[in-house]
């Protein structure tokens, strides 16, 4: 009997994402699909690409009847996110997609994200959403906090260098493209197609993006002491994809092992041969990471370079992997759809 | 017990889209890989979007063992393909993707592709592709031959109304706008991303288009006398990707009509609400057509667009779709996937 | 000594692209630019790309001094345009680019924007700005009224060959695909770029887009009849560019000895060879216009191809054109640029 | 009296662009247009952009007479280039853009491009054609080596800070985004659009990129000691610009003020104020370069960022830069063309 699946924020592109890999997943079924300032809609109207799925018509999320679902993905905007969140029932399950959740440090989130938080105490329970380092806290959790997409990709990239000690702490930087998905559905200038498209800028440099905030306290606790890295991301004139290029101290055989022993068994990442490099259009549409790495000419120092697609392993397919673990599915479940190139 | 597959031609486009599909279908098998110009390489190497799946490496298609293979997808060039198939071994069924086996008049063929048609005997017992309009003959057939991307877009919107003599059939116009993706993976500077991005152009004006070939003899079957339609393609600036707009003579409301019965039961064809229009970007990556139908101004005259995935409805998803009539499988399996938007 | 300019509306894409053509302008100086939401902040500011130009600050327009500036452009949305062109000084000549002064009906332009003219009077002496057929009186207007970007091209195509009689009338269709921001910089979600890129559709389908106003009252003054066109335009996911199919009875030679005969002379109007097609690579910020014919396979049709800039021969470039003829320049000073390709 | 150009290699992307570059200089008249695989060609048949000019055919360039050109700009790839520059009369001025003459020690030239150079004598006579660092030389010589246009970017960032001593020469990091137009005309897979748009990832990682030998050569010769950079280059779905990322140790106030002071007078560098970034949207068909300086949160670090269009600023418009030099002329003469945006 499939699990009963409610999306609050459906009317985003991560909820579209949800709804795309729901599609063809084996136990999941949509019972409820909430966007309130498009209640009423039919899924058709919002997102045409999901005419042809039988799906429920948009509420708010106030009219869910939660008692009929099993788990809920909240797709909202930060601080929407932990006022609903704090009002739904405590026996649903909840994977969260907003920021809201992912920093353990009350005065992080609010130094990062502007605001207080608001739902301090059900912080305390909300499990940080990186699956592939998480696994069992999450299949346990009742609360689970998606990443933020560039964190995401950049801790593919150090957690396990970090880890094992192999890299000078002190010389980490991680540049970043990131595809316009990544900056949702929101009407901005920059985000316009005349202004976006056939050239590239960075945008929060100097160490100002929020996604800061999780590389620090993961990257400090991981370490044991404070660990801070540079990083600069780009906008580039593609849709899904995020390319991070790390510059490493740190030898590039010794990189490569660890990572490779990091992820010998993980279905999604793909750690490359010596000196390849991965690419953003190989993954595409699916929930894959590509890490590849190579020695620098100058002895002692490496660039890795991660390829993920925002929209899936970055925000929604992270998502729906997290949701498998705590429903007691098959953690790929849904998720072994091919990257979609060109 | 799954069904064992081949493909040959496995390194252009239409090839990777059926290993795409093929990824998550639930009773195929792919046994073997074949180009011979890449024999002795992995997918990885030719298609690294692929590399999480466990594949055979690419070998000649004459190292294939047939008798191992119940169906094969033959994805070469036009006039290739026909001297391949016709060393195949007749047990084996086959769906061909090239243009070798759609024109049933080895003159007709002659006229449009500028050579003699090869395996004249085989054509005889191939049967056209295009699922919705020849199922029963696929069902039970050896040789499907696989439409032209831009024939089928076509057919989907004038078949029905030809058939229900509901427009004038000296008076149809169909522009059209194609994704790059259909022009292969060969190297043309007209296909490079410094020539193709940012604007558009017409090509093969003035009735000269191949695809004409297989519009002049279906549509000329369905009325019982000669039909010849203008058909203008344009390449854009897309990767994937169909629309097609018909400018007709013709009742609007008597045309969506039309439309909707022919499609009422199709899984993959959705008919839009009067004056709603199709767009390319919600049918992206699937087996989807959308059509929309929109009365024109002057009296008597209406307008039909429809869109689809040239690489996917248009192509490999309609040879997936054939092969599952050919294997005794659900029509639709491994082709649910949803729309990849945005 | 230059001619004193100023332009109203200069946050849009039409008003930059006016600041570039005239940056380059031998005989121009912009001495105001006036946005009323941007006041107070430099171009720089607006537009980064044009920040090496020592330009006035903008203003709101009621602030500038008309008694120092010869010619005013004003690039504002329409019906906003009639309200503010009809306060300004009558000393002083207008090149409007936005809808108001086009249709000399009041009815007509009641009909096609929704709204009551509210400067009847000055539509009254406001010239058709077309200049390769309105030029003598250009010349001597005070007020000329720049056409709209779809209408300039199709007009481009089809004013001689209506003309010259050598088309059916009843039998035209302009099927028509226009770069994005010809939509100019409005906040839309379908403009936004994931919405936009790697796809195409149809919009205003069915006789509905209000560049029809133009076509019909101009051909219809041409052919001493009425004529109504088939029109359909669609969005392709680029910036600038106009690539409009025109689908006609009549046959293709003396169409295309019309067109050569009718453009021989204009500096701006490039009639390709027999059976060439033009793109709209090729014209990309130029002041160009490239029209190709070609012969159907079917006997006394041809399909007429034309591609131009949105921004610049379909918009600003023309008001500069304009402007020129108005202050007794070289009609083609500062428009002699090259197209940018790749 | 104009001065008389020949451009050998016009069939290339930046041929093309001295053409459109050169079609509205006040001083240059091209008189001789070769590429041998076109010869007899005419310019509309290679570059239809440019059918508007009134130009030579193409020819082979031995068949041009060098006695009438004052000036040949040498736009073929490195090998071929210093073979025909070696044949060519001594007497005529030349502006190579390939990678022929850029390195001043064959031992370099030969390790980073894998060729031995065969005309050693005359790289002793070619200056860097770094116009902003070299204008004095460049003005006196015979024969300027163009930059890489990845070079050209770097060192406008970098120049200033190493002669300055502001920043740590051994914790220099360049991350950079190219567009495709800088990999040519070539008909390569990763090339094509299909393959390209969409995505981005990096190349010629760990040090491998030929442009390293003009960054040692240059930055070691300023600063009277080896510097080694570290430098990844990516490539992006655009065509026109490059954005380098430039990662430093070194105090953000004293950078910026560094760079304004060294391009205080330069009429083409553009150094915006603190904390703002360029973008290649903002330069693209122009011969600007924008930089940027933004401290990072970790004290003692800063990030830089440079925008510029790589077939202008980054080779054709440096190359007419120079020979405006050479000739005599205003440097800014026919390249004060202003951005193309959107």
């Amino acid at each position: 009997m499939p699990h009963s699946i409610a999306i609050i924020g459906a009317s985003g592109y991560t909820g579209a994402e949800l709804v795309r890999i729901i599609a063809t997943h084996p136990s999941f079924e949509i019972k409820a699909l909430a966007a309130n300032s498009k209640a009423g809609q039919s899924m058709a109207q919002v997102f045409p690409h999901l005419r042809h799925l039988d799906l429920p018509d948009m509420v708010t999320w106030e009219q869910i009847d939660f008692d009929q679902i099993d788990l809920c993905f909240c797709a909202l905007p930060h601080k929407t996110s932990q006022e609903v969140i704090s009002q739904l029932p405590k026996t649903v399950k909840i994977v969260d997609l907003s920021a809201d959740f992912r920093l353990r440090d009350p005065a992080a989130y609010e130094k990062w994200y502007g605001n207080k938080h608001a739902a301090i105490e059900m912080q305390k329970e909300a499990v940080y959403g990186l699956t592939e380092f998480y696994r069992k806290e999450i299949a346990a959790a009742r609360l689970v906090a998606g990443t933020g997409c560039n964190a995401a990709t950049g801790q593919f990239i150090l957690r396990p260098l970090i880890a094992a000690g192999v890299i000078d702490l002190d010389q980490i930087i991680l540049d970043l493209q990131c595809g316009v998905s990544g900056a949702g559905r929101s009407l901005k200038e920059n985000l316009l197609h005349a202004e976006l498209s056939e050239g590239t800028n960075a945008y929060s440099v100097g160490g100002t993006h929020r996604h800061l905030g999780e590389f620090d306290q993961e990257f400090s606790a991981i370490a044991g002491r404070e660990v801070k890295i540079q990083f600069t991301p780009h906008l580039g004139p593609f849709n899904r994809g995020i390319l991070a290029t790390a510059y490493l101290s740190g030898d590039a055989a010794q990189v490569l092992a660890t990572l490779q022993a990091a992820y010998a068994d993980e279905p999604f990442i793909e750690v490359l041969p010596m000196g390849e490099t991965p690419s953003t259009h190989h993954v595409r549409g699916s929930n894959f990471c590509h890490i590849g790495v190579t020695a620098d000419r100058i002895a002692g120092r490496c660039i890795v370079v991660a390829a993920l697609d925002n929209l899936t392993k970055g925000s929604s397919g992270q998502a729906v992997q997290n949701a498998n673990l705590m429903l007691g599915e098959d953690e790929t479940a849904g998720l072994m759809l091919a990257p979609c190139f060109p």
